[in-house]
């Protein structure tokens, strides 16, 4: 398993300008992408920070999986998400070690990333991603 | 506001010890600190990835802060932390734009880091914290 770095964190938000607005103006980020990821029902914004990225999330739909989020736990910290450097391996070696996946299978994500998502209830609780740049 | 990058994340767990096995047999990080908390009532343990730490807390009481939080909202992720540059100055900065304040003053947290957090109410629910390395 080759984790390199935090490639973002995902935030969920009620509403995507009002917490942009935060992060710019109070914290002093910049927003440099805004993205709608259909498959997902998610509009999405983007921040650096440092090696680092903030990514919110605003649900399209009531039943997207942001909005079932929300409506569970309200707005906040949502998943985390690991650059590897290989996704299929670090997919496979995961499986091996018994944790269950969401995605057996790397899928496109935001800012076309190859993606997939590992599940919470076998990561203590925190919705963790494995992240690609090919 | 000058945030350089994510200091660390904060992760509620439930048991450190089958947390920290999860981060180093299946994730392949290296726990290098274990550290008490007392007046957090939390013992934590801490995991280098790039730029940043994964900081995972375990309560050492019910009442605690993570006691609390896990009995409302389960295990996962708890807080972000920005590195600043000036503790003080950012903390002023960030009330004077009428964000409410957990800790109007820098206090001593883990690792011996000047710490304050914001209120989740006022960050589009995610619990902030700035932390300075004096």
């Amino acid at each position: 398993m080759d984790l390199t770095h935090i490639e973002h964190i995902g935030i969920a938000v009620k509403n995507l300008n009002d917490s942009i607005s935060y992060y710019e103006n109070v914290l002093g980020l910049k927003c440099y992408a805004i993205e709608e990821v259909k498959e997902q029902k998610v509009k999405t914004a983007f921040f650096h920070i440092g090696q680092t990225k903030i990514e919110l999330l605003e649900s399209t739909a009531p039943e997207g999986p942001i909005g079932k989020f929300i409506e569970k736990k309200g707005e906040g910290l949502h998943h985390i998400a690991f650059a590897v450097t290989n996704i299929e391996n670090a997919l496979q070696e995961t499986e091996a070690k018994g944790i269950t996946l969401i995605d057996k299978k790397p899928r496109k994500g935001a800012e076309g990333l190859d993606i997939a998502f590992l599940h919470p209830k076998a990561t203590y609780g925190v919705l963790t991603e494995f992240c690609e740049k090919k």
